[in-house]
C-alpha cells in the first residue's frame, strides 16, 4: 500500500477540486492510501457530497489541522503556523506515516516548509522544482529545473540540478545514459550571463552527466535532450511562456475552426486529432512539480489547481512512490559521491 | 521616395533570400528605394537570376562593398572591418542618404556599430530591440522589449525601455495612453529578482508612463498590454520560448489532422482556418526588431532569415519610415523632457 499526504487546504479554488481528485486517484490505484490534511468540517462535507467516496471510504482518512498556509504566506507563517495543514502534510512524510505528499499551497511556504521539516540530501544546497514537459516525440518528456523554487542560482546549483535529474531519469525513465541540456539564449557556449557561462564549463567537465550543451528557449519541447538546466527566475519564465503559447494557440485554433457552419461541420470530424494534441499539451495534464532535492517524496501542484491538475499531481507522486525516487535517488547520489 | 539601406551579407541563408525579399517589397511599394549594401558580383548574380529585378531596377543600387561582418563576428569587428556592408550600410543610414537600414547579421557587431555610428537619444544609454509579438486580440500586436540587445539591463534601463516604447506606440499605433506591462514571474510588487522589484517602483512613480503593473509571461500574448518591457536576457527567453512553442505546435497539429485519409479530407476543408492562425503567429511575419533607443531607423532581422523573413522585416522598415519615427521619438523624447 502506497499512502500519499494531501495537504487539500491554501490553493486558489479551495478544498473542493482536490477532494474530488483524491476520490478520482483512489478509484484507478487500488493499492493508494491518501491522508486528507486539512480542515474537518470543509473536507467531511466534500466527502460527503462526493458521491463515488464511499467506495474507497476504506483508503482515504482525515488528519484534521486547524491552520491554513495563506497563498501570500512565505517563510515565516511555515515556522508560526505549526497546525498548518501544509506543515502537518511535511510533518507526515517526514515521520514516514506517508511515502509522500502534495500541495497546492504557497510556493514560499511550501519551499521553506520542506528545508526545516524535510531537509535535503547532503550537498544539495539547494532544490529545484522539476515539472515533466511534454515533447514533439512521442512519449518522451523532457524535465526542466529549476522552474520558480528559487529566484537566484549560481553554477555549483545548476551542476547538482543536472545530477540530481540525471539520477531521477535513470531511476524512473530507464534512461541509461540522459542529455542534459543548459537553458541559454544561443548555441555557442560564450552566450549568456556569468551564470551561464560558469555553469556551461562546470557541466562540460562533470563526469557525473552526459552533456548536450546549450539548448535554445525554442527546443525545449524537441525532444532533443531529457533534462534542461536553468535558474528558478529563467525556468519559471520559460515555463509560463510555453505554457500560455499553448493555451491561447490552441484556443485561437478552435475559435477558427468553428467559424461558420461548414467549418464547424469539418472541425466535427477533426475532433479526435485536436483532441491529441490538445491533451498532450495541455499542462495540466502536467501541473505538478516534483521538489528535487529533499530528502522525500513532496509535490507542488499548480495555485490555481482543479480537479484535473491535483488528479495530475497526485498521479505523478504516486508514480514517483512507486519508482522509490527518495530512495534510488538517495543511493545514485551516492554512488556519485554526493552531488 | 523612401530609401532603405539593406546589408544582404553576413546572415546564415546567404545573399539569395535578401535579394529576393528586397525586389519583393520594391515590387509592392512603388515609392521605396532599397540600397543593396555588400558584395557586388553576389548580389549582381542574384539580381540576374530574379525575373522581376529588371521591373524595379529604376528604384534599387548596388554599393558595393569588400568585407563582410560574420555571424561570429563581435564588437571588435565593427571597428576592424571599415568597410564591411554592416558598417557602410549604418553610414549611409547616418548621412541621411537613406532613411533606415535592415541587417541580418551579428548581433553584437550591430549594437556595437549602432552606438559608434547611428549613436542613442540623448539619455539613452542602452537602446533595446522591440519585436512586435502578435497576440489574440484582432489586429492588436503588443511591443516586447529588450529581447537581446543587452544581457544585463538595470531598473532605469526598463524606465527607458517604457518611456521610449510609449513613443513609438504613440505616434505609430495612435495610441493615445499605451499601457505598459512588466514581464515577471508573479503579480504581485514584490515577485522576481532584484531587478523586477526595484523597477516595478520607478515605472509605478513615473508620470511619463501608463503602469499596468506585472504580467506574467502566459499573458504576454493576451493583448491585455500594448507594451512589455523586460531585460534583454528574459526577454529573449520568453520570445523564444513563445515562437519555439507556436511553430512546434502547428506542426503537431498539422501532422495529427494529415493522419489517414478520413482526417485530411476534412482537414482540407480547415485549410483557411488553419492558415489564418497559423500566419498570425508566424513569426517569420514578425522577423525584425527595431534597435530602439538609437537615433536613426535601424531594423535586425533575424539570422536565420529567409525570403518571408526579410520581406517582413524590410515592411516594418518601410512602415517605421512611413510614420517617420525617428523624428517623432526625437521630439516625444524631448517633451517628456527626456528618458
Amino acid at each position: 500500500m502506497k499512502t500519499i499526504a494531501f495537504d487539500v487546504m491554501g490553493s486558489d479554488l479551495g478544498v473542493k477540486p482536490a477532494i474530488g481528485a483524491a476520490i478520482k486517484i483512489l478509484t484507478e490505484k487500488k493499492d493508494l492510501k491518501i491522508i486528507l490534511v486539512g480542515n474537518q468540517d470543509e473536507i467531511q462535507n466534500e466527502l460527503d457530497c462526493n458521491g463515488k467516496a464511499k467506495k474507497v471510504a476504506d483508503r482515504y482518512e482525515i488528519f484534521p489541522t486547524t491552520e491554513t498556509i495563506k497563498m501570500t504566506d512565505g517563510i515565516l507563517e511555515i515556522r508560526r503556523k505549526k497546525n498548518s495543514s501544509m506543515v502537518k502534510a511535511l510533518e507526515i512524510v517526514r515521520d514516514d506515516k506517508a511515502n509522500g505528499m502534495v500541495t497546492g499551497g504557497s510556493t514560499a511556504s511550501f519551499i521553506a516548509g520542506s528545508h526545516f521539516i524535510l531537509k535535503e540530501f547532503e550537498g544539495v544546497s539547494r532544490p529545484g522544482f522539476m515539472p515533466t514537459i511534454p515533447t514533439v516525440i512521442k512519449d518522451k518528456i523532457v524535465l526542466l529545473l529549476d522552474v520558480g523554487a528559487n529566484i537566484e542560482n549560481d553554477p555549483n546549483d545548476l551542476l547538482n540540478f543536472a545530477i540530481m535529474a540525471t539520477a531521477y531519469s535513470k531511476s524512473t525513465q530507464g534512461i541509461s545514459n540522459p542529455l542534459v541540456g543548459l537553458l541559454n539564449i544561443g548555441e555557442e557556449k560564450s552566450k549568456g550571463k556569468d551564470l551561464q557561462i560558469q555553469t556551461y564549463k562546470l557541466l562540460e567537465e562533470s563526469p557525473k552527466i552526459n552533456f548536450y550543451g546549450n539548448i535554445e528557449p525554442r527546443e525545449i519541447i524537441s525532444g532533443d535532450v531529457d533534462i534542461i538546466v536553468t535558474d528558478g527566475f529563467t525556468g519559471n519564465i520559460a515555463l509560463k511562456s510555453i505554457e500560455g503559447m499553448g493555451k491561447k494557440l490552441l484556443s485561437e485554433i478552435k475559435k477558427s475552426v468553428t467559424k461558420g457552419f461548414f467549418r464547424k461541420l469539418a472541425a466535427l470530424s477533426l475532433k479526435p486529432a485536436f483532441k491529441e494534441v490538445a491533451a498532450k499539451f495541455d499542462y495540466k495534464n502536467h501541473a505538478g512539480a516534483i521538489l528535487l532535492g529533499v530528502q522525500k517524496i513532496a509535490f507542488k501542484s499548480h495555485g490555481s489547481s482543479d480537479l484535473r491538475s491535483f488528479h495530475a499531481t497526485l498521479r505523478m507522486t504516486y508514480d514517483a512512490i512507486s519508482n522509490e525516487i527518495d530512495k534510488k535517488l538517495e543511493i545514485l547520489l551516492k554512488e556519485s559521491e554526493g552531488v
